[in-house]
């Protein structure tokens, strides 16, 4: 049949042949209770519950949530999403929901159920603690950054993938728009918490800032790297208190290797600087916590890229024949891609803390702060660091430097 | 009918109801003459002369023809061909041959007849002048750099390009491993000139020097700015004295914007080290000419991209909304641009001078100086250079330091 969204009411008997979604559950339909649990943006998310067990169905609208049918969005993302969590898990085993079923007429994907695991920004939100998350995110990000590279892949398979998700237009056109451009100027959909202008005005007044947004802008449009999850924000990370997984890669696309981690830190970063709204005499040791997680992410990221430049280079780049056969030390050859990467994802970082507080799309870390004159100054704090991540990304040391520059901004009244 | 190759005697019966040939030399094909004068490595090309005029009719062949069938390559490179000669003619107007007809199945393009042209290398190894070189080759560069990229395309648009593009794989692999691999270690299908194995092993000791080739490697390999021709050198280029036209890009893909114009740059400064052994009291006059070609290339490009960033920035990046919008001048932005491009094309020149002496395909400037004690010497200095470009690829001011540089190493005695 042709695409229909689904409801509570009707899911039972559209999905009741579906045999892996019955495996799950249980095959008598009619004992299947369906919740609707879409928190985001662009999809239908019901949790199914039957005597067997739950399962998650996910099922992409044809327009954007937040937004409503004035702004359409293909179907066909659910697709690309299908596509980059297999992927995902093939590069990084156990990183993501398992896929039991993809139904691309419906836009849809059946998927494992993750209990108790819950959204990691409203953990931030919270001040709990997960353990184990720098290394889960380190290893994650390093192993699909190096595995969906010509460091690891064959020449034809990755072309092939790279025009396989180049059919991905409308959604990672969001990013281009909402994360690299609108921010700097008065666009349509833009939106900000009062008292914050003089700082917009900073910024917006601010060429060089924009020439090196937009240079990274055109590394994301035109570097395809790496299979990139697009949107690893810590609304797409589900935890426990001890384990984490990564979902929603509908904004998948290759894409430079430090995208990923960059947006990564830009979200911890901002959940940093939230922090005051929402903590009591915990403050200091739940920012420290959080600072620690950057630190070791990034640090268990090059490790482990590291580890697999060493036992897993079987793309053309850098090949042993070069380097090892002859002798020679290819240390210096990571050094090298990996300092790239990081002056890539440190100017992501500072994009992602402008736009998520001056663009559309929000995040929960202040939102959820309802007293403006307490937000606007935590937010003013974040932009400016945000502003002096683009401008020293080509210099800064590490995580360690960044970590040091938010404890600066963190202590400074700048609005 | 399945593909088979054309012959001089068997092409006028088949070909005889292609009526855009016909259009071309006149209907009657029994009075068509048919030459094959292939020159290059990959493909048939035959003349066809008819009572109306001639026409050009070349059709790949399935295998390498420089090694033989041992060397199998796909003809559906002929595909690509003619859809980067469509954009080329449609990016930079007359630049490249009329495509008069293509038939997808027998790999075969049928095309304009340039006459009176001759390939550019001839013209430079017999000391000949070509009025207006240097602005046709710059605004090619410029046009085709600046049109194919997001400065100007719709990203849907380029996106299906980089896509349809991303098929074509096995040769573009020959310049990832023949350009920026093989030059580097002893590879099977390596030769030099007898004489260099002292500047050759000092290239291959130089691990930095291999760390920037391949980090270009991976530019090109990764980086999606513009459509490239991907093997732009004279033997690309058909001159008379005073008209010039690009052909050939059956190498094309989607690469970095200073990839061409790199790689065209090498081959001019190839023909000006290995003029001492072409010329005689006209040299220093005909190098001078040769290094003019090259600083007013690099300079008309200059002229014309940022003639294009202001009349034609139509792309997603650096948009006037965010500049010119705001009363903020754009040129920062570009001059940002410009430099990043100037940087690969430095790498690329300096990684097309060694391949071409130290990989396979060596080229007619050095070849065909019989007396490899001639050759020797000469080629060092170009080796020598090469290393230099790429390890200053990030500081050289312009394409007068350049040719500054290349005075340099012609009156140095290297070997």
């Amino acid at each position: 049949m042709a695409y229909k969204a689904l409801t509570v009411d009707t899911l039972p008997e559209r999905l009741k042949g579906v045999a892996a979604l019955a495996a799950q559950v249980g095959d008598d339909a009619t004992a299947w209770q369906v919740q609707e649990v879409g928190d985001g943006n662009l999809n239908l998310v019901f949790i199914v519950t039957g005597p067997g067990g739950k399962a998650i169905v996910k099922q992409a609208l044809p327009y954007v949530r937040l937004v409503g049918d004035s702004w359409p969005l293909p179907l066909y993302r659910a697709y690309f999403e299908y596509h980059a969590l297999t992927r995902q898990a093939a590069r990084d085993p156990g990183s993501v929901p398992s896929v039991y079923h993809f139904d691309e007429a419906q836009a849809l994907i059946i998927m494992e159920f993750l209990a108790p695991h819950v959204i990691l920004r409203r953990k931030l939100i919270a001040g709990e603690r997960v353990a184990g998350l720098a290394e889960f995110l380190g290893r994650y990000c390093a192993r699909t950054a190096f595995r969906g590279s010509e460091l690891s892949m064959q020449r034809p398979d990755k072309k092939a993938d790279v025009a396989l998700f180049a059919g991905n237009v409308e959604i990672p056109a969001i990013t281009e728009a909402l994360v690299f451009t609108d921010p700097y100027f008065d666009a349509e959909m833009n939106s900000h918490t009062e008292g914050l202008e003089p700082v917009i005005a900073r910024l917006r007044a601010d060429v060089g800032l924009k020439v090196k947004v937009q240079q990274a802008l055109q590394r994301f449009v035109s570097n395809t790297e790496t299979m990139v999850h697009g949107d690893l924000h810590s609304g797409s990370i589900m935890s426990t208190d001890s384990d984490s997984r990564v979902i929603d890669p509908e904004f998948v696309q290759y894409g430079p290797m430090g995208f990923d981690i960059g947006m990564l830190c830009a979200n911890f970063l901002m959940a940093y600087f939230s922090q005051p709204a929402h903590r009591g005499s915990d403050l200091a040791a739940y920012q420290a916590w959080i600072l620690g997680v950057i630190a070791d992410t990034c640090s268990i990221f090059e490790t482990e890229f590291r580890h697999l430049w060493a036992t897993e280079r079987t793309g053309i780049l850098f090949p042993a024949s070069l380097f090892e056969d002859q002798d020679h030390d290819s240390s210096p050859a990571c050094d090298a891609v990996s300092a790239g990467l990081w002056r890539d994802a440190w100017a992501v970082c500072g994009i992602e803390m402008h736009r998520r507080c001056l663009s559309l799309a929000h995040n929960a870390d202040f939102e959820d702060i309802a007293d403006a004159s307490v937000r606007a100054p935590l937010e003013a704090r974040n932009l400016l660091m945000g502003a002096e991540l683009i401008h020293t990304a080509d210099t800064l040391a590490d995580a360690m430097a960044v970590c040091a520059l938010a404890r600066d901004y963190n202590g400074k009244d700048v609005l």
